[in-house]
């Protein structure tokens, strides 16, 4: 076990934690700690429509995708990528599938968790994925489970951004400034070529809330001078020695 | 105006500063902050029935309350107290009296607020404090307004906790260790003597939220050993560098 | 000062009463209370469509609006009915209006009130009636406010239906059987003579809510065969000696 | 079959009824009530710290829990307590074992019932369990469900008090005064030796819940001297003959 | 695969899709629409308290389900009706039966979907089928889902109305204009001959959906005169090109 | 009076027309419809930072940002613009800006709405003005306010963007193409000279809303090739002869 900060990613698909959170990766990664993202399929199905249209087959589309996703994590010097390779559109969890990401969650001892928004009624993989989120949270904290190995404490879980937030029910509560990692998250978004559509939409997503962001930092009255940002919503409340 | 850090209170009467963040006020006077708590009214009518069933006139309750309210302020350490003598049940806040609160809050220049629960059918006093609290923040920070002034950054405004929390739909993101000015704020309590039933109500408080807060740290795996704490709910996004 | 168990409700406009409370009213009539209406307007101006098409005066209007609920208020044997005479469309409550109103609370004393929904897009005037309700209990439950006054306790605030319910997030959880009042309530409601368009309306609501009442009393399954009933959302939760 | 009223609870783990709802099972009791209390796990793995601490085994730590709640059951004069021994963290829920708990709904035919709030972020056995007492509820209710057994009617289902209640959306709306049975409640909750952090906890809990019963119904006015209390959620709506 | 525009209705149990959206397909299939209908099952078990209480079998009591159903289905005109048979109290979906619905959403290629609400605490049936007409929309948008196939567009899900609406949180935002096939749907209603007591209860639902059509088109200036009317909350915006 | 389609615009700065719904105005301007835009202020305080940086005095501030906002109808093609010159920050609209604005309803008789979001903690001007615009809609369907004059209908009000939605609690149910008058909001954006920092915010706002366009019209299924659009939020619901 590392001495090291740790933080766990869990991706219902190979690309989600490269919009929603790349900057948060790679930002945690250059401050000491290390980043260790769960890919729970490849999104070969649901994601990867050009893909299928060049008539790839299921084989192929997972390769590619797993290809893209690991360029990506290289990009966002992701310390670790997990791919659990469950399927998608529908993805399933059986239980089995849920201890494997226990273990995981075990082994890394997050700091905190990054996953999905809770609600999402365009893409039900991603709102199961954020309940099986708090689900192996629970598992991991439990003294009687696996006795013996370290208990997990109580990291706090973020969800990152979802594509359409307010359909999803999604407020952010903390905007981070990512504007030092920025080259980086962009290069792991161009790792995913099959996605061309979405490159822009998400540098005008961190474009915007950066503006948030000095908004919130003080606006024309001290706000701080940040280019790009990402947004989380905490689940769970902080605790603090000074607010 | 001050070097050091600040922050104003905006209690719509003479005690609720004192239940709903005596912590945070001591807290922050030992860590340094200026801590300014404005009153808008003594609490006269509505939160004095022991001195009205002694027959207590008006004036009278006012300046046992306006003692109280002092005494408390001066057992948290309060740098400053300043009561705006509205009236209460109802309390009426009309331009004017906006206006003097507007003054003071670009006097103070807080880092950060605290004020009411956004919504109290119970006593709505307390809600439309915290609408108020809205409208002089956003006022302050008007170019505008009073140009020359300094004009007010972006402090945050924390929601203090209601009585019947889950009445007024308010939920805590945050909860703050006060154990070691825990002595002060008692002793601030124990300065309301007409609201004796509220002293061991607000103790039952500050140990429940400790346990939160314990189990939000960590709980039996690295939780944080708080005997008393208190809780907020932010009203905005907070802007960071490091999750 | 009756001995009497009374009620006070809170109607923005001359009929609210009769559709949205009607058989509560008739009712608690029968059960011994005492009923209090307060109707704050005529409803001369928005809800008295057909009298303006037939080119009558304002005064002719507030008459005959006058008349109406005093018919109404007799078919349904209530107490007393106060009229404020405050304007509608808008209904503008200064402070002046709002002590009378408190006043009022506190002669009746009531064990509970009735009054509107929370919200309403359609008509703001029931919306501010429901947020003065809140206003003056807590007002008429201050030991300061006209000291020597009995003061009032903690009454249940009845929300009663609005039109379009789901459109105002108004969710009932009481429903009343009245049955054995419909009789009266009709009557009542056919005093309204320029709203023939809500008669069947609100008997359709009063069926339906009986079928309600039906399915939640136990259904097909032992579930009390009400024909007529209403429905409310209490603002308090209760305090009782058995589930 | 029992001529009395009776209750059922619906409990993920060993001590939730305990913590939870002893208070309104003792009452119930003493009532003439008969309450059952479902158990469907020891919490053997998530709520036994201690045990683990200590080195026991698996079946060791379920043994000395079942022995706890069936001490706590005893000091709240339960009338029957059914472990269903499914496991937890996670707690799983087969079709056999639902049709299992819907068997038992038959046979008890409640007056009521109690189980976990809706949403619990912390411990999603919790949420799960009270997804499951609405599908089993929804099961007893269908004529066509085992047909000759007598059909479930339409008990209320009451939400207890959970851990952190404005973290899970929770919102009592009906207190229930446990004054007279407090020592009891006080006695099974001394039966959960390994969970002594959870003691005085639940005893602030039902301190400040009796503060609330007194402020609501008639605080200085009229309000009534409880010094415990226990607060719940109501599913369903009322349907009564008088408000 | 037809060039018409096309509906397809999910419904929990046989007689769903009568009450709550009978009179949108009928109007939709004159409009030239073909509307396919699937029932997940015959509400065999929950919904036909009288064949039960006459002595039906399982078998009697599914056969007699399915004949109104199917009469229903041919008084509202239906394209196609497919019972799908899962069983119901509770429905149980299993992957396989899931991929048979998406098949069907694949063959039909609807313009829009017609559903249960998002909740439903008295019929989990109805809120589990909620949930699947999302999981199958995004399984039949799915470029690697049976490639070669045509891939599904963006319906729109409508969730249709539930009894009890304001327990449901539903809340719909488009009135559909029913009068014209009124009696189909009356007719189609009085198929349902175990439900009697549903008859006239959705026929006042109709009457009253019609008001609050005319209301919301203009009221007294200019609202149009639809004497029945249905409900829709829809889950996804809508993209126009005029307002 | 027209026989022309009409809109409303209530706007309570003199830019917030601009960047929420410019391409509205520009392309429902180009359907035929008369758009007319009322701005309760300039936003001479609270939104015009750059000129009182630069020394402007209060006069200079209101004609330079009138100009601003004239020009930007200009480039809009905007029917009619109305500056009611009410101040800002806070914004204050007595009875009788109210009955003004009324009037300016009556004379426009709009077929829909604009105005803004129902929360804003930031800006407190904007939520009074969404709450203004449902009075004001109110008091002109009154048949005895002003009688004689037209009655206003049922217009819908739609909620134009507000800055950082998710704080606001604003979920848009439709959206926009505005390709085709993109370079008109474009030219319209520009003449906000002081807020510079807003122009490429509210470029990607527009390019964003056009994926989510593409997305819910079909998405790579059909989806229609927007490449600007605007979102909205109806409060009322909609009533249609077709879904």
């Amino acid at each position: 076990m590392t001495d090291k900060k740790t933080v766990l990613v869990i991706s219902a698909h190979a690309a989600d934690f490269v919009w929603r959170c790349g900057g948060a990766i790679a930002l945690h990664q250059k401050l000491g700690y290390e980043v260790t993202v769960a890919c729970l399929s490849f999104g070969e199905r649901g994601e990867s429509a050009k893909l299928w249209k060049e008539g790839k087959t299921l084989d192929e589309v997972k390769s590619i995708r797993r290809k893209e996703a690991e360029n990506a994590a290289k990009a966002l010097n992701v310390h670790d990528i997990q791919c659990f390779d469950l399927g998608d559109y529908p993805l399933v969890v059986d239980l089995d599938a849920k201890m494997r990401l226990v273990d995981l969650v075990r082994a890394v001892q997050p700091n905190f968790m990054l996953s999905h928004s809770k609600y999402d009624p365009y893409n039900t993989d991603h709102m199961y994925t954020s309940a099986l989120a708090l689900d192996v949270r629970m598992i991991a904290q439990a003294w009687g489970h696996n006795p013996g190995e370290k208990v997990l404490g109580a990291p706090q879980l973020y969800l990152f951004e979802p594509h359409q937030t307010e359909q999803m029910g999604w407020k952010p509560d903390v905007f981070l400034d990512i504007t030092e990692v920025w080259d980086q998250k962009r290069a792991a978004i161009e790792c995913m070529e099959g996605q061309h559509h979405l490159w822009d939409y998400y540098t005008n997503v961190a474009e915007n809330r950066a503006n948030q962001f000095r908004r919130n930092s003080g606006g024309q009255s001290g706000g701080r001078a940040a280019k790009y940002a990402e947004g989380f919503q905490s689940v769970f409340p902080r605790t603090v020695d000074e607010l």
